[in-house]
């Protein structure tokens, strides 16, 4: 068994923007691509399988078996601006390599589609809570970090990206597509930091000249900023759980 | 090497119903599998050899070598009722990739038999003793898990199934073959649970609409049974280690 | 980069026996095959490099490399009785699936030169030194094992042999080589035990009807016994220490 | 995804010589072919990337991304003497399988390029400083130590050279590239050691009969030197940590 794509149908895009995000820090580019897709109502056209996500299985709520995968989704833009590819996944994969493996599938996948631009996200721990998260952003050229300083973001400048959204990033420049990385400020001990996913957003929308509604975010985003809030009100030691309880406990399954 | 099936003969099979059961916790799915196996006097046709399993090999009392395998028997129904196919192996695979490679051969000689149900079992470990274990039941869709409901099982609703076990059900719903996943309650400290064993075979045969004799498990869950009570009387600390001892010791080699 | 036999010259040989002996404990095997080798004055025709092998190189005392490898040596027997094969290498490989992969290769070579037997050794940990070390011996059939008994081996009844020794011996088996293995007695504290490899050799040697010099190990055994007498003098503690001493250190290169 | 080269040109050498420098401790063959690469103005011509790599990128200040990888750059001597191939990368592969594809890889390019001989460097920790490290020599042959020691070296005599430089150079054996490798002498508390690193070219230099200026390695080994002294007078404690940060800290990029 090998990390293999399986097509459900094979859309028309033009030269559409590839949305990648994957679980990590603060699940930031997990919620803010599945929030995409929800929002977009994306369709579903490929799935990946790999032999290195964990050796499991999880169970719907009917009893129903569901894979380890990341999924594809595509939106067709018909206001004139660039088609979707959405990729998320409900873990990166297991080992250094499979990591790679994984990394390449999803670029391969995105040239074969004619991908103009790679926009993938993560959280940069911070270790203290704000409402209003910066973003910082890196890319394969000059050129692209100044296009998303004009945006607001932050020049991310020095650092290593670890993990399958910075090799997306990173392996995106040899094969010669232009690629970004946003990292939206979280406090490390946030399990879905859904502001920080809002902010990446935002500064993916604008530079998109999409207009996208982040008020599903915002709910989960007032939890947090609640449940910080009573934990600085009761002082210490209760606040990583009730943090962690705020954020919705165990990442759901992507769908 | 590859992990590999070599074939001793070729059986001619009418849709079969694969049951599978690899060593894990209480030995559940193993005691079952292998307890079907010797009852119907299932004949052995094919093993599976490979590198992800522990790099060992073990010695029969005779002094005779036998390798780390899969075996699969197979077994023809004469009473109308489907054919079966029985999976299982003295260890699961070392690493997750081998995990996912072994489920795969497994299914692929699932497909290459036509077979129309996957069967996989398990023990879901509740950290206490009943006389009466629950088999939870799971199943590639919704129909599928309200059969089993049907039948007396409690739909697995949520959580996750871990191991080649989970993967071989999992797996097999890409490949679109039905399957279905029964964890019978056994407490985490028994080595061999025939009494898990036992109900989930129960329920498994009046699904499959067979009529299996059950009491070469009855000793084995009488003795369990003892060692519990002992344990209770004696109260603490000597209790797992009679109860390892009454159930067995060292997972015996599959034969 | 693959585990890859490289020959030097392709003897001719007649139904040869194959004697293995990987590194382990008390480097028994390894040991043993080294003696036949310098002692039969047996001739490199192979070598087998592998990426499974640790990466690392050793330096001769002249400062020259060498690398982690295997090594096959051939003898032609001119006395009517059996050609031998000899492998050895200066490691096991590093993960389990490297051990397979090493064992096929060396099974590969064995059938390639028709070789009518596989002969593996290795030492059995006992905790207690012997002058007289028991050798127990398993095989790839009941007939082996009986044969084996007869020339004077314990049969090894039960148990299980970790590592590529035991693999070698175990696959053999679907390959229809007919294999035995033979371990020495041996206590656990001797870094390099030639009074082991010397029985383990004495018993090979009665099989295979060949007579072997075996005074060579008789001087590092005697080192070995004084070591342990004088440990057992002076009673506990600096023992571990003089044993090794006496033992020689360091594993010495393949040569 | 598998360990390959990308080629920018293909430059037409006559029967270059290969440097390699990989980090390893002190970072002496890195920090040595990073020189001669700048000092020489030598000309990049091919990169490595693989998986065997750390699953991360690194972002430049200016915000664009970089891949770990390795870097294969040429120099025409026109003095007469041998062209130089350097390669260096900025880390080691990940795991001990990946560290033989690596080298492999390496192997591979020089030998296309017709590679004369091959320079493997690195530093051998012995605990203490000396502004006169000595360069310890081995090679593929009795002749090339013997040639090294000519130039000033001690002959490396036993022992073991682990990570993906020796391999480089045990490797060239089976290869026929006649290959040397030089350690030299670094105390292991020293992150950057420039010292090393310029004992290393001297001794190379001589060799090659080509003369590479060292001053830009002089500025790190003063500091080195001050940081040694200044640990000296404060004595113990705050030592390590001042020499780091007089050595540059985190390992910059290969650039």
């Amino acid at each position: 068994m090998r990390t293999e794509v399986r097509y459900y149908q094979q859309p028309e895009l033009d030269k559409p923007v590839m949305v990648c995000g994957l679980p990590g820090i603060g699940s930031v580019a997990w919620l803010a691509v599945n929030h995409l897709q929800k929002e977009l109502k994306a369709e579903l056209f490929a799935d990946v399988y790999s032999p290195t996500f964990s050796p499991k299985v999880w169970l719907s709520e009917e009893g129903v078996v569901k894979l380890m995968k990341g999924e594809f989704h595509f939106w067709k833009n018909n206001d004139g601006g660039a088609d979707l590819l959405l990729f998320t996944a409900n873990e990166q994969p297991y080992s250094p390599e499979g990591q790679y493996e994984l990394a390449e599938v999803v670029l391969d996948l995105a040239q074969k589609f004619g991908t103009s631009r790679v926009i993938t996200m993560g959280g940069m721990a911070t270790d203290r809570f704000t409402e209003e998260p910066k973003v910082y952003g890196g890319g394969t050229s000059e050129d692209l970090v100044k296009e998303l300083e004009s945006f607001g973001a932050v020049k991310l400048a020095g650092g290593a990206i670890t993990g399958t959204n910075g090799l997306i990033f990173g392996l995106a420049k040899p094969k010669k597509i232009p690629a970004i990385c946003l990292l939206a400020e979280t406090p490390g001990y946030l399990s879905l930091d859904a502001n920080a996913a809002k902010a990446a957003l935002q500064l993916s929308s604008k530079m998109l000249k999409m207009s996208i509604d982040l008020t599903a975010l915002d709910k989960q985003a007032k939890e947090n900023a609640e449940a910080v809030q009573k934990a600085k009100d009761l002082s210490r030691g209760s606040f990583v759980r009730e943090s962690r309880k705020g954020g919705g406990g165990e990442l759901p399954y992507v769908s």
